[in-house]
């Protein structure tokens, strides 16, 4: 199935965003938790977005965002997951290939809709998501392309694929595939909420089955139940390789077994416009300096740079080149 | 059918657009007429959507962009157009009604889908388009809301409906319907290259049906088949009983049978990002004015605010809150 061996390959609920800008009383009236992401329904879905303004449409998905401005820096990248035969799931597989990823999941039928997340834009650039995971957690072992996985150099996953039985077995799976060929496995904590809901699995996978983990201040806190960042710095330090802990206009944190942690400046934003993809840019950011071998701080800063660039305009897909971003700062 | 009436009512191709950012270099490979609009069918669209980049999907349609953005400025308006029953169908309907638009026209069930317009930004922000029609132009003269267009100020149709006989049928029952009631007609000329392709019905529309005309300088040039954008004022001067001419960043000129013309200079803009909906959003600003009964110089400024709205960021519809720009103007 697959074609030339990939730097990466993720795994992830493959879903279409649809962006709106709405007011902190909307939020308030359909109790929804701001910066967050709920799961919801078909029907809740369809009800909430009849009471949306008009919206965007654009390709999203945590782990995809993240392999397709890894694919958009130059690395070579293959992502897996699954949408419906539908026009939206047309939309998803367009612009994930056009990003230069491969992608070769069969898509899904029969069945349920492509994948919506339903995301508000509050006018503090915050976003809250709702999401309506449709095909996407239809995702099988099956699915999988393996030859990929022992090929690619790390394995990333999204830690909302544990929301549903079937993508937490293909997530098992992979990391398995991947582990045996001696390959790394990373994994983003996606949301403290996902974290709350899975807190034991994530804590044994931390422990024992991921190399590299991507997690924000509230998702770290969360799973070492703990209000002190410091403290949970200090607990991944024991349990993870290597771990990239993102603080919003702080910066980063990046935490490793064999080192003093590394503190990363984030980069400056002319206007914060919509914070929806930040974690997942940097994600890619770092990840191609760490692909390059490029030392810690620099793939901190590259990571940094990504999620400035996404968070300057609507949407969680890379608008600017991010390979001549990524060219620039090696030159400067 | 109806529900309360509406100052205006806006007929034409309902589209959504696939905008994404491109190159001149992808523009001449693809042998695109720059600035300009295309007639593509399902297959070239398919063919071209492949080789484009990521985009980003947004409801457009030049007379719906003009009509969501009346609406969204505090006006009372109606739309008929066609879309099929897809996910893309329900995105167009979703948006124009959450803009407070009357939208009842019974989508397609079967035959082709939901129209698509395939943007290409260049970097100086000119957009390219190519437009596959799709389901929009199954729409007939039995989808008309007559009473809506009896009850209605203005009917305000585009020049891109002339391009299919079933919708240029359509276009004229509105026309006379909207007569008899003793309602004004207004008709934008859509396209340069669509003027070509219909000069001597759009003269005869001009002179003998249509009240309010909107048309930029590649546009009123080419349907007096002139170089001379003074010589085309003097000729719509004596043909139409008011016609608004827009010329970029020259602002606009406005020709009434009755008075001297009326010079607009156009808004500043910090950043002109993508040009598209440009001449839609001109359009609703001075359609705006005049339902007020604004002077015809405050219905060009206000028609020169939309237009720098929505050309300071990607996609045909307003974002920002054009209620609030409209009272603004009336304050200041």
């Amino acid at each position: 199935m697959s074609k030339e061996p990939v730097d990466i390959v993720g795994i992830g609920n493959a879903i279409v965003d649809v962006l709106s800008k709405t007011d902190d009383t909307f939020l308030q009236a359909e109790r929804l938790n701001k910066g967050s992401m709920t799961l919801i329904e078909e029907a809740q879905a369809e009800a909430l977005y009849k009471k949306m303004g008009p919206g965007m449409e654009m390709s999203g998905g945590s782990a995809a965002n993240t392999i397709a401005a890894f694919a958009a820096m130059g690395g070579r990248a293959g992502y897996i997951g699954k949408v419906s035969n539908d026009q939206l799931g047309n939309v998803f597989r367009h612009d994930i290939c056009a990003s230069g990823v491969q992608f070769t999941t069969a898509p899904l039928e029969d069945g349920p809709s492509t994948a919506r997340c339903l995301i508000l834009i509050t006018p503090d650039a915050q976003r809250t998501m709702c999401t309506y995971l449709g095909a996407c957690v239809w995702i099988a072992p099956s699915d999988l392309d393996e030859q990929m996985i022992a090929n690619a150099g790390v394995t990333y996953l999204e830690g909302y694929l544990f929301d549903r039985p079937r993508a937490k077995q293909t997530f098992r799976r992979a990391a398995e595939v991947a582990h045996a060929a001696g390959k790394k496995v990373a994994l983003s904590l996606s949301d403290s909420f996902c974290v709350e809901r899975h807190r034991e699995e994530f804590l044994d996978l931390v422990e024992h089955h991921v190399d590299i983990l991507f997690a924000n201040e509230s998702e770290i806190t969360a799973l070492y139940k703990t209000d002190d960042f410091e403290h949970a710095v200090w607990q991944v330090k024991e349990h993870c390789e290597l771990a990239a802990l993102t603080r919003s206009e702080k910066g980063s944190v990046i935490v490793s077994k064999t080192a003093e942690p590394v503190i990363v400046p984030a980069a400056p934003v002319a206007q914060v416009v919509d914070t929806t993809g930040a974690g997942d840019m940097y994600a890619a950011g770092f990840l191609f300096g760490h692909a390059r071998g490029f030392p810690l701080g620099e793939c901190g800063y590259l990571g940094s740079l990504a999620a400035a660039e996404v968070i300057a305009h609507v949407g969680a897909r890379p608008q600017s080149d991010l390979a001549a971003l990524v060219k620039m700062r090696k030159a400067g």
